[in-house]
């Protein structure tokens, strides 16, 4: 099904005949034709994710379309950073509750050596949904991390 | 600096003279012609790439091209998943976190309830690293994670 037209939403947007071999059609519908498939042109390029998805087993594709619009809308919506930008959001999130866990950990050793009689001591609430950082924590892990994948990929940093 | 010849990378990937406004300079070096350049240009296409850089502002373009180069890499190493890989890996990670957070919780109110005395029976030793999900659970998390993104963009699912 690929909605009210008989061209895939790729089709649509390439202003092409849609042909019954068509790569794209059971992974773009023809609604999508504006919003996803430009982004996925936009940013890969039609020819390239065809390519990408040609080169996979049937069954893999489904997952490899939404990935890659995925990405592509991603990378739309945020120029710089893309996907990436979610990365470095879990990646401060683990950091901060690994830090609670480590915290709760600390206080509940402290309480048992300075009072083993007083385990009401321990502040046991932890806010498992507060994941944000301090602006300041922020920008420095996505500097970190900015160090690391330019480090690993040996890129230059412009002058 | 280029490395060891006068073009850049992408120039010297895509065999072309390199001329000194040439967008890539900066960014790919000499040396990361074969596996960086490569892997960017098949994957993002180098007329795309230097389209989006050519978009940024100057000093947003050294990161814009990491990130560009990091996703491409990783779509060449898993041609299904791409980066997104990583991030279905940390919010499985974050949700281990959140876990062990509620379980120490869990047992803190448990041990204080039964025997507010007995501070040792709460068990303090939580593996900040132990972060692997059992695989099963893994698998279900990813399950539920490419449901949601097919989801959102209301993707087909290939029968």
């Amino acid at each position: 099904m690929t909605g009210a037209s008989s061209s895939c939403g790729a089709c649509k947007f390439l202003r092409r005949r849609c042909t019954p071999d068509c790569t794209f059609t059971p992974y773009f519908s023809y609604e999508q034709a504006a919003s996803h498939f430009s982004a996925v042109h936009r940013v890969f390029g039609a020819s390239n994710v065809s390519k990408m998805l040609l080169r996979l087993p049937l069954h893999s594709r489904g997952d490899a379309a939404a990935m890659i619009c995925y990405e592509a809308l991603a990378r739309v919506h945020d120029p710089v950073y893309g996907c990436i930008a979610h990365i470095f959001a879990l990646q401060q999130q683990v950091a901060v509750l690994k830090e609670e866990i480590e915290t709760i950990e600390m206080q509940m050793a402290s309480a048992r050596s300075l009072d083993p009689l007083a385990p009401t001591q321990i502040s046991a609430h932890v806010s498992v949904n507060q994941t944000s950082c301090p602006n300041e924590m922020e920008q420095n892990a996505v500097q970190k991390l900015l160090q690391d994948i330019h480090q690993d990929y040996y890129l230059y940093q412009p002058e």
